[in-house]
């Protein structure tokens, strides 16, 4: 008998080839199915012997996976999928509409907490460990500022809003941090950045046959919590174009917190990522949180998590004690 | 009646110190004694209404104090006071002598238990935060390779190390990283870095009146766990000379985690932390620290941890509601 951690995927997009490749990474899990929208039929997984499930057929798996990751987008999948699959299994999921977090939380509370399962929301690396390293940064300093920076790279989730806008064929969206912001954010000045002096956005857009370039335009800069509070470019391409030139998924970016100790020392603690492919990272992060998730589930923790819930070591496939050897 | 957390420092030296000051940025925090190994009459806290106890009195104490904040030196004073002290109260320390956390988990662990209080052992930032980060970088990539670098900075720990040394009036101990290792870990190159080639160490000592500079040198560059592994240099200098030009205790460092997910592409993590003070940085994750081991007491947490067992929600004083709402 298997003592891994069974692993399943909701959705298989970019997000969920990511998980399925990082899962080949942890000796601990195994991928037991995954599970889609679609025809499963028209769904490859990398390894062919991988089941692929309908989403409509999910609870046949009830028993047989530990943890469920759900690798569909914050817009639309996972308010609906999110409840749904944490009412069944253990879920972890990259949750990423900041403003809606709160909601989404106890939305998918309630179904954990009444059927015992336990789920980890928002993980990823932001929300997720640049979360952790704003609450880290205020925890340890209280007085002081935290600077958070994105980019430059290429946003899943602003894509994703981008390609729902009525009129968009195919677009990317690249957030592009100012160098003059970020440069006076670690000078130990402390400065006052509006999020608008901050970052811009660009996005490269296909338009849909017949569709209006100056409609879809205001659309995308007009959207709230994804565009409104920025300075938005829209490049209108050919779809070749996109493809030639937009295919590489990068990201990264840097959470800085710059304050003093009350002796009136400066100090300053950064965090940074610089990702070659976003997706492939953020799927890593979940799968990490999905060993903690299936640990704290059978600590008796059930309910919704966030990374502030759980203890670091968890993430780890090592004991605590080679932990502590080795890493501490 | 009070509702703060009642926190008390045993060691008043810089650690000490720092913690006092870092007391008086957390509103929900209250220092209620300062306990030491010298006479309480020579001791002058900030704020001289804070009481001064004898650490042979410090049994006097119990009930009185939520968490003991262990402030001594990791080489002689914390396997004795840790211990002694985990017996009687939750406490926090900063033990930072790598080779021997198994040990001294284990003596502050079996005290701990027996008495019902927490211990979090090994917070301050190295061992702390940076081994949250290796811990992290390695959990959440797996192929990869973590490079830790510390400083330009003065290390308390050895600098300690030195002024135990037979013949050593005072002095200073300075870590330097290798401006080369530090570029090339970053690049994603991936070199093999030894010990020796990341850093070297620079000691600035006054000799005791009578000792012999030779012999002095060669206890120090052949000190094990601190010295033996790194090139050492040792310069003989003036008391004025120290005072004048080795005041300051600044520090820092990084660590890098430079690695691979299984589609070939590659990601860099990286942390740092640029320290005006180390003992005022060291003594704010300690105080941040002791919150959550106050709180892990009272939900029954009993026994010996480290970072790696601290949910990072509880280091906040704020709610898990806030911080998701405003730092996710």
């Amino acid at each position: 008998m298997s003592t891994k951690i069974r692993i399943a995927i909701t959705g298989y997009g970019n997000l969920g080839r990511g998980a399925e490749a990082a899962i080949t990474q942890s000796p601990d899990l195994e991928l037991v199915a995954i599970v889609t929208r679609r025809d499963p039929a028209t769904v490859r997984p990398a390894d062919p012997a991988t089941p692929v499930y309908r989403l409509d057929d999910v609870a046949d798996l009830r028993g047989t996976v530990d943890v469920m990751l759900c690798c569909g987008g914050s817009k639309e999948d996972l308010p609906v999928q999110g409840p749904l699959l944490a009412s069944m299994f253990n879920i972890v999921d990259s949750y990423d509409t900041h403003a809606k977090i709160p909601d989404y939380f106890a939305s998918v509370d309630a179904p954990a907490r009444a059927n015992g399962t336990t789920a980890v929301i928002s993980t990823g690396w932001d929300p997720g460990l640049f979360s952790l390293n704003r609450l880290m940064g205020e925890a340890i300093l209280p007085e002081g500022v935290t600077y958070t920076f994105w980019g430059r790279g290429l946003s899943q989730g602003h894509s994703d809003a981008v390609r729902r806008v009525p009129g968009v064929a195919a677009g990317v969206q690249y957030t592009i941090p100012s160098p003059e912001a970020l440069e006076r954010a670690g000078s130990g000045e402390r400065p006052e950045l509006t999020t608008r002096e901050k970052h811009t956005r660009h996005c490269y857009v296909v338009l849909a046959e017949g569709a209006d370039a100056d409609t879809v335009e205001q659309a995308i800069i007009t959207m709230p919590d994804y565009f409104v509070d920025y300075d938005t470019k829209v490049s209108f391409i050919d779809a070749d174009t996109l493809a030639a030139d937009h295919d590489a998924m990068p990201h990264g970016g840097f959470v800085i917190r710059s304050a003093s100790t009350a002796d009136g020392h400066n100090h300053t603690m950064q965090f940074s990522l610089e990702l070659e492919h976003n997706p492939a990272f953020t799927a890593s992060v979940l799968v990490a949180y999905a060993r903690a998730a299936h640990r704290m589930n059978q600590a008796g923790a059930v309910g919704a998590n966030t990374p502030f819930d759980v203890a670091p070591g968890l993430l780890s496939p090592r004991s605590p004690e080679d932990l502590r050897r080795d890493l501490l």
